[in-house]
């Protein structure tokens, strides 16, 4: 590995800025950490200290890199990061999927990414366009969720279906047929839960494929966040299922 | 009005930045709006010029102000904001209330304002010290939902609760005594939703007041987002009252 650069999405190592992410992104996916990179001025931090023993304990290689951590987390003050070797994910065709069709937002992603793992959904499958999961905007969100999940890309949805037909389909839609409370008690296993762009929500024609979901609310608004209405179908498909709870 | 500034929160006045807040603002309080700001280059915007003859329907003046749009906006382009004197809610006793404990993130806050009006949920109470929720940032992430919310500030929960003795509370807690579900089921009227602040949660003696509520989840991730624990709550808590839904 040459001389580390700012990130670009061409890369094939990112960055997990920032202590917890840094440490999950070693205790989940060892064997993916490259090196480790602390600030000069992290001496007294704890945390810095616990990574760098766990770090090394592994064999993982630390180093100063003021310059590069300055740049790579803008404002936020980040005094350690780990780089890792980026790797496409393998769902397996047993266990629900979280279907994420052309999201575009890094701070949503890392925030749907950290919810998933919380309600038991570790199979993330995500439909190009779409935001880089390994941006370390999105690693950071995430709390380094991403590295407990495995995360697989298809430049179609139909490229999806056609690896996984056996799962019972649910997009979730504004103009979704049924109410998600009901749904979600009728729910047939295994399930993958799609979830549209931030601006546009899913083409229609998700309107045809499975059980199509409608988050009841108000029309005072006129629709629900994209990780906020990730987040109440996760949970309401997650209560009824009686996995990880 | 003398020259407008760059935002602060000692200013009498705040800035709903973007066409779709700017109109909410507009639609909702239309009595607060004290100017509309236009960038030059917005000419060919089909929603500026509804915009614009909506505010001068209520006799509100529209000028050019491309450098401090620029200025509040920072990256995002931002062609449109409405002028508009802040006010102070005042909550109605008779309806369920959000109680928003040393919240510190605009994204956050104005995300919760944003699901708290789609679920119904009109009666916010902050306690300070907390993001301002008047804050540009926090106004652009409601999408405009504030302006048809009360939103009352305190100095301390105390305070809230001798202004509000009847509510029953439910404080959102990792070591919440009762899970979600059977919590919503079984709510009393009017509820005090009360979640804490993004990384300390609630302080402890909140474990005291009311029935204190857990959202289940795994122990992969140390806690849910708080817009998303919020989104959730609120989610959970309309489903069963029968209110807007």
């Amino acid at each position: 590995m040459p001389g580390l650069e700012s990130y670009d999405k061409t890369l094939l190592y990112s960055y997990a800025l920032g202590i917890f992410p840094a440490t999950e992104c070693l205790k989940k996916a060892a064997g993916r950490c490259l090196r480790l990179l602390v600030s000069s001025d992290s001496g007294e931090s704890k945390g810095v200290a616990a990574l760098r023993a766990a770090a090394e304990a592994e064999g993982i290689r630390c180093e100063t890199a003021d310059r590069l951590l300055r740049r790579l987390s803008g404002k936020g003050n980040c005094h350690a990061a780990m780089v890792y070797r980026k790797q496409e994910g393998c769902l397996d065709p047993a266990q629900d999927h979280i279907l994420l069709h052309h999201p575009t937002d890094a701070g949503n992603m890392g925030t749907i990414l950290r919810t998933a793992l919380g309600f038991g959904f570790r199979q993330i499958a995500v439909v190009r366009p779409a935001v880089d999961t390994d941006d370390p905007h999105t690693v950071r969100a995430s709390m380094g969720a991403c590295f407990s999940l495995q995360i697989a890309h298809y430049d179609t949805y139909a490229a999806y279906r056609a690896a996984f037909p056996n799962h019972a389909v649910y997009p979730f839609m504004l103009t979704g047929s049924s109410p998600l409370p009901s749904v979600a008690t009728s729910r047939r296993n295994p399930a993958t839960l799609v979830f549209g762009n931030e601006a546009a929500g899913l083409p229609e024609f998700f309107a045809d494929e499975g059980t199509s979901v409608r988050i009841p609310h108000g029309d005072d608004i006129d629709s629900l966040n994209l990780a906020v209405a990730a987040a109440i179908g996760m949970y309401a498909f997650s209560m009824v299922s009686g996995g990880v709870l």
